[in-house]
């Protein structure tokens, strides 16, 4: 193992929703250093001009390649739509990850009669990176996308599952899972839910009941990791070791909402003493 | 009628939920001509630090005086508890008017038993500028703040009424309103609630079927409303006039979407091309 092996890797985020990667991919390699920088005082990068997320996102990685990454991982689907390839050229040869690319090619290989809902916020769906990454993929896929405003603040909020999440859930999906021969007449019903934005693994419960157990869910989350796992073993970067990693957040606004929602996507317990303010 | 009362008022908010004010105020003053600016490209102002806010109120504000107002009304309550009394040192002597002090006087006036509760946004009711303001009018209310995260991508996203809805309200305010006795035993059952959030308007209905018909909703925007007809007349600046007013939107980001949300906030089709892009 190289002395570079040992440094850690970079996850970026606009805000909290990249935990879901952050927790993810500290599942799959638990003897990995990571290091996350949320910008949330910047937040939400969704409703902003694509110049502005692309200047704000190589501020953000600057400031974590500085601090010595072996990888950056773009945890946020509205950056990695826009600034994914400015970041890999900025900063090549560094290897730069994105969320969008893993999870349409896990939506691709899991779907068997190629219609595939992609759920997001309403920029990424505006914007259509998911729906294009997919039919690059897979030219015949039949591609529905839907954008789940509610879903971000529901997540945020820790409302994860129980009655009202599944009336909200059905009410964006209803139409397009239960009753799909009037809403697409000439499509098959979609098999596979793509699920396109960082927060909404932790809804995942939820929507299976909504979608009904017959329809797979693709947890971009969960796919980025195992990009990542293969990205460094194929550049020669996984660590190997026994002691576990050491994990640092970084916010840019407000450290005590920083570890209050960061304990909900996380799943454990995030004191405020564990996440750190910085200046961008 | 002087020369000054023909110029428009200036509203300020740092996205759509000002429109709540906006449209009061056109229902009060009809002849009146108002000029809307809404930050967008900055919101949320809630999560930002105090300083931050300061200054993106003081140049929203500038832009709107640059324009020739004759009053600044900050229809936002994050930019009223953090920057009122700083906007109106710099631009005295023009007339500028916030929504908490109207909210917060009304809701002690309609309150029998002095037990009010206050929803707001998570800023706004850790801020405590709404509990302040009440007991300094009426010290011996009750103040039971409680912040509604989700009420305003509920508005956002035109869902009003219904179970859903309801069922989210009675989420967060069910302890408050429907057990009483056994979540505040000291205290009588609350009988006023203030909207402390000028997107709350929109869920009006709703909140009554949660809190049932005896508890009286004070709307901080139509108490707004009033107060600056009342100021207007005080500073002889009121437009006397047979010809409705003329009314213009500005938006530091996306015109399509703030037509679209903006039309759900004044019940009214709002075209895109009513709206124009500043930057500031």
């Amino acid at each position: 193992m190289n002395d570079a092996a040992l440094k850690p890797i970079g996850l970026f985020d606009s805000g909290m929703g990249g935990l879901t990667v952050f927790k993810a991919l500290a599942q799959r390699l638990p003897e990995e250093d990571l290091l996350y920088l949320g910008d949330t005082a910047r937040l939400p990068y969704g409703t902003k001009g694509r110049d502005t997320i692309i200047r704000y996102t190589l501020k953000a990685a600057q400031h974590l390649v500085d601090l010595g990454v072996k990888m950056l991982v773009v945890a946020c689907n509205t950056a990695t739509s826009a600034a994914l390839p400015t970041l890999r050229e900025h900063f090549a040869p560094l290897p730069v990850m994105g969320v969008v690319e893993p999870g349409a090619r896990a939506a691709t290989t899991t779907s068997r009669n190629g219609h595939i809902v992609v759920i997001a916020t309403e920029a990424t769906i505006t914007g259509g990176a998911y729906q294009q990454a997919i039919t690059r993929i897979r030219p015949d896929a039949i591609v529905t996308g839907r954008a789940c405003t509610l879903f971000v603040p529901l997540a945020e909020e820790g409302w994860m599952d129980g009655p009202l999440v599944e009336g909200i859930a059905r009410r964006y999906l209803g139409d397009i899972f239960n009753t799909p021969g009037q809403t697409m007449p000439h499509a098959p019903a979609p098999d596979t839910l793509l699920l396109g934005c960082t927060h909404f693994p932790l809804l995942q419960g939820a929507l299976q009941n909504v979608v009904g157990a017959k329809v797979h869910i693709v947890d971009s989350a969960a796919t980025t990791a195992k990009d990542i796992a293969q990205e460094l073993q194929r550049v020669h970067l996984l660590r190997h070791n026994d002691t576990p990693g050491k994990y640092t957040f970084l916010t840019t606004d407000n450290t005590a909402r920083f570890a209050k929602t960061g304990s909900i996507f996380l799943g454990r317990h995030l004191n405020e003493n564990e996440v750190s303010l910085v200046d961008l």
